[in-house]
Formats: C-alpha cells, sequence, structure tokens
C-alpha cells in the first residue's frame, strides 16, 4: 500500500492508504517529489466542481517526481527519470481535437479533477503526459513547470513582443507567473494588485507594481506610454472591476488576454473594441511548446522561483496547506512534499 | 451660388444656397452624382452627434461624383474624373497615426461629421482623399463604396478565409454588405435577423438567413459545422441579444468581430472565451486598400448592387429619405441624387 489524500466533499481531507497500482502498457508511475496547490484544487476543495470528480477524489495537478516504475510500450523513458506531467487527456475524436486544438478538446478531461491527482505518494500517468526536466531543475523549481506552462501560454496568446508595455491585472500566483514570463520576453511590465503583501512580494521580485484602489491605472500607463496606451493587458482578476479596467489601457489594436475564469457574465465596453480596434483572446491550459518554453525558462535559472514558493507541507497537511492560501496573507505557491 | 441641405438641430433639415467654393491648393471639387444615407447621418439627424457638429451641418460620406474643378498641387487628378471620397481626415501626429492606425487616428476627422459633408451639389474635399472609380461601375453603385469599404475592411479583421462557415448577426446595410463580402470570399454565410422584410430581401438576394426568434441559432450553426461551431461571427445589431448570441457560436479559436456600435456597456460571457480560446475584434471604418477590395469588388458585377439601392431620392427630399430609413420596412440603401 502507499499514501494519498482524498477530498471527500465539502472542505474534507483524509489522509489514508492508497492501492499501489502496477503501471498498464503506456503507463508510467511516478514518485510524487513536490505537488503545488492551485486555485483549481481550492475550488476542488470547497465543492465547487463535484459535478466534474468522482468521490473519494485525489487532487493536484503540479508536480515534479522521479519516475519509479515504467509500464511495457514507453518508448526510451526510464525509472529514475526526473519529470513533471501535461495534465492533460483529450479525446482526439471531436470538432477541437480534429482542428488541432488538443488542449481545449470538446471532452478534455483533466487530470486531478476528472482523473485522480497528484496528492498522493506514487501517480500513474500515461506516458504521454510525461514531460522530462533537466537535470540543472530542482525538484521544488519542477513543480513550478505547469503553472509556468499556463502563464507561458498566456503570454503567447498575447503575442508579447520585445519592447512591448504589459499590464497585468491581479497579482495572484498566475498572474506574477504571467508577468514574470512577460518580463523574460523583454517587455516593459506593470501589475496591478490590491493585496498590500502581494505587492510587496511582486516589488521584491523587481515587477513594477500599482495599486488601482490608491493610483488611476489608466492615467498611470497613458503616461507611461505617451499617450498610447498599453500593447497587451492580461485579465487574471475575473472581477467585474477587471473586466471594465481591461478595455480602457490599450492602445489603438492593442490586445486584452482573458485569463480569469468568470463564473458568470459582466459588463464589457464593446464600444471600446469597436473605437481602438481592440483585439481580444481567451487563454485555457497550455500545449506542449507551452511545457518547454516553461522548463527552459525555468531551467534559465533568470526567474525569482524560490520567492514563488511560499511553504513546503508534508502531505498529510494538505489541509494547513489549503488553509495558508485562504488566509489572504502573503501566499503566493505552497509546495506539497509527497514522499 | 450652389445648393445644399443643412442640418439645423433636431430632426430640422433645410434646403438652401451654398456658396461655391474654388478649391485651394490640394483641394477637388467635385459635382456629387449620388449620396446614400447612412445610420450615422440619421444619428446626427436626432441630434445624437450634436457635440461633434458645427451649425449649420451639411452630413453625408458615401458619395459618386465627377470632378469638377481642381487645385494647385493635386497630381494627376483632372476634371471629369469619376470619383468617391476616403472620407477620413487623421492628424498624422498621435500615437495611432504613429502606430500607422491612421484611419482610427486619436484626432480623427471624419468627414460629413467634423466637416462638412456631401448632401450638397459640389463637395469640395482633399485630393488625397479621393479614391478613382473605373469606367464599368456606374455612378449609383459608385456611391456604395464606401458602405463597402467598410463591409470589406470587417471581413479582413475577421480574416475570413475560403470554406469558413460564416454567421452576421443582423441584416441592415452593413450587415448585408458584410454577408456578400464573405460569400464574394468563399464563405458559407448564415444571416440572423428579426425583420421579416429584411429576410425576404436577404433571401433574395441568395443569402442564407435565420431568424432567432423562431429557431435557435446555436442549435442551428452547431448543426450547420458537424458540432463545431462557427469560424467567424459578425456582432452588427449592437444589441445586448447579439452580445449574449456571439459568445455561444464560435468554434475553438474561432473570432468573433465587433462592428456594432455599443452605446453602454453589455453582459458578455467572458467564460466562453477563456472556454473555447475565442478571439474578438473591433473593427472601425476602413482603410485604403479596403476602398481598392470594394471598388474591385463592386466592378467585378457579382454582388446584387442594383438590389441594395431601394430608393434615389433628389436632393431638397432628403428629409423624405430619412423617413423611409425610419420606417421600418423593407429599406437597405436611400440614394440621394444631388445634381
Ligand atoms: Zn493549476
Ligand atoms: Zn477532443
Ligand atoms: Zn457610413
Ligand atoms: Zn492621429
Amino acid at each position: 500500500m502507499t499514501k494519498a489524500v482524498y477530498y471527500e466533499g465539502n472542505q474534507r481531507l483524509r489522509s489514508g492508504d492508497a492501492p499501489a497500482m502496477e503501471p498498464l502498457p503506456g503507463e508510467v508511475r511516478i514518485a510524487v517529489s513536490y505537488a503545488g496547490i492551485c486555485g483549481t484544487d481550492l475550488h476542488i476543495y470547497h465543492g465547487h466542481m463535484d459535478h466534474r470528480v468522482s468521490f473519494p477524489h485525489i487532487m493536484g495537478h503540479e508536480l515534479s517526481g522521479v519516475v519509479d516504475m515504467v509500464g511495457p510500450n514507453c518508448g526510451s523513458i526510464k525509472e529514475g527519470d526526473r519529470v513533471t506531467v501535461m495534465p492533460l487527456q483529450p479525446c482526439d475524436n471531436c470538432p477541437a481535437c480534429d482542428a488541432g486544438h488538443r488542449h481545449i478538446c470538446h471532452k478534455l478531461k483533466f487530470m486531478g479533477i476528472e482523473t485522480p491527482g497528484a496528492f498522493q505518494k506514487y501517480w500513474t500517468v500515461p506516458v504521454e503526459t510525461i514531460v522530462p526536466l533537466p537535470d540543472n531543475l530542482s525538484l521544488k523549481h519542477g513543480a513550478l513547470i505547469e503553472p509556468l506552462a499556463v502563464a507561458c501560454h498566456d503570454v503567447r496568446r498575447g503575442k508579447v513582443a520585445k519592447g512591448d508595455y504589459v499590464v497585468i491585472l491581479g497579482g495572484g500566483p498566475i498572474g506574477t507567473l504571467i508577468a514574470l514570463v512577460a518580463k523574460a520576453s523583454g517587455a516593459e511590465v506593470l501589475v496591478s494588485e490590491i493585496n498590500p503583501h502581494r505587492l510587496e512580494l511582486l516589488e521584491n521580485m523587481g515587477l513594477n507594481v500599482i495599486n488601482p484602489l490608491e493610483r488611476d491605472v489608466v492615467a498611470y500607463v497613458e503616461e507611461a506610454t505617451g499617450g498610447a496606451g498599453c500593447d497587451v493587458v492580461f485579465e487574471v482578476t475575473s472581477s467585474t472591476a477587471g473586466a471594465e479596467l481591461m478595455t480602457r489601457l490599450p492602445r489603438t489594436r492593442g490586445r486584452i488576454v482573458v485569463v480569469g475564469i468568470f463564473n458568470k457574465p459582466v459588463p464589457v465596453d464593446l464600444h471600446k473594441f469597436f473605437w481602438r480596434e481592440l483585439e481580444m483572446s481567451g487563454a485555457r491550459v497550455y500545449e506542449r511548446e507551452d511545457f518547454s518554453a516553461a522548463v527552459e525558462l525555468a531551467a534559465s535559472g533568470k526567474l525569482p522561483l524560490d520567492t514563488i514558493i511560499s511553504t513546503v507541507y508534508p502531505l498529510d497537511q494538505l489541509a494547513e496547506g489549503f488553509r495558508q492560501m485562504e488566509s489572504g496573507s502573503s501566499v503566493m505557491k505552497i509546495l506539497i512534499e509527497c514522499q
């Protein structure tokens, strides 16, 4: 037997035994080193996604680990390989898959939601989801690759180019990673955030920040861009205020990327789209190339990844990690040590 | 003296004398043949744009005509040339102009709004706004080039490609022209419209139509596209219903073009942008290449332009034209004969 943490509905977590599975053909068993807590896990924890999970459910999809056992037909992958996982299982038989948009498949299974996830000692996954980690990337940093791939995808969707002026609305974990990736792409970056703890943390990472409750973001960006407006806005707040602000910042033909997950329609000033010929695109999860970009960027040592990691808890204290994430204090990313 | 129709505020129009102006250097005087009534003229007529016009104001910006007199420094243009006008005067000294987006200049003057327009016998304009008409294009059809250039711009912004499934929400003059241009580009086209007169007119032009009050447009498009959704949606209704429908139709990474002029923020389902990675862009007026495309397309004889022209009134009956446009009956485009 091995260990796992089970979600049993309505904020109930139970640490318990799990069967030690042998990998089937095309499967790889990973000894999970670290698994990060994501906002999605919080949503599951609060019962918002009960319709998508099977009980008892194992959450978690941001991990690093070492290959522990390899099933038949797994190519060159071998025991001892250091890896992470791209946790998507597309159907390969729907209009989205047919169009080459497998990452947003109409029947996408997201591992850790529709299937068991990484908050366990051993996680068995399809070999095609494996992403190798380079030797010079620590296993702690390896657990950040998945959210970093989200940020790489978002920045790619925003077509951020060197010299662009980029505004990120919302300085949580994803907003922060977007800011860091955009900055690494040569953009000038401004993060709008209201939480004073986060503002301090962002500044400590060398990011330019603004508190929209204290300063007029539109006036600030206009001045900073010679009256033009910014090149790209990332909406990562999922708030009415963010949806209101996002259309007032871009230059003519400027771009907006919708990263935040809105749970209901919100007022949007479509006249601004007409008037300045704005462009907006949604961004969801990632594609293979975003994982490659994330691994390369993380391994380059250019990002302050240690500052992103707030705390590391052992597996049986996952509930503690959830509590800290919701404390509203200076938390960015919490890792769970699973061995 | 010559003739013009003056807008004097609050639906008051007066036919009267106008001074015969000699063209200054860089100016061309056009004997206006036909000038179309645009929705924008209706807005002016109802006083909604009084803050942008100077009284008494001459409206009109969709015209054909014959060059009557040429000022100094006007290059090769000569008396007798058949022409239309691209009625934009950018400042050439703002962030939008600097970025090459002169058509949406921050200080754009739109001729017929900020400056006198075409509802007069002779219209004097800057030579750089002149667009020559080919011999095989009638002057009546020539007066449709400006709205056709709008449609060409919209279709270009929507990146419509051969074989695309395209839905146009709103079958007024611009929606109809967008449908015709998209169809001429090889797209499969569906127009959603509620006015029964317009539906009949659209069908008579060979366009595929749907009445959203009678049928479920989303289900129709899903079925027509094998469950994928459409490639491009043009929102031309400026309505809450249109803004609600526009996000429910596109396929993964499908495109929405905001053509309608919304006078206030409306609820938009941003979750759909995230979920299907939708793309949306605003489209406003046109660029030179859109006029070239419009002239070429009109001259090709492929479009049912005669069907677009509902009625022709003489200049002193402009008010009649406005009344007919507002009658809600089977009106598409009304031309004013200005000589
Ligand atoms: Zn996540
Ligand atoms: Zn699929
Ligand atoms: Zn017009
Ligand atoms: Zn300008």
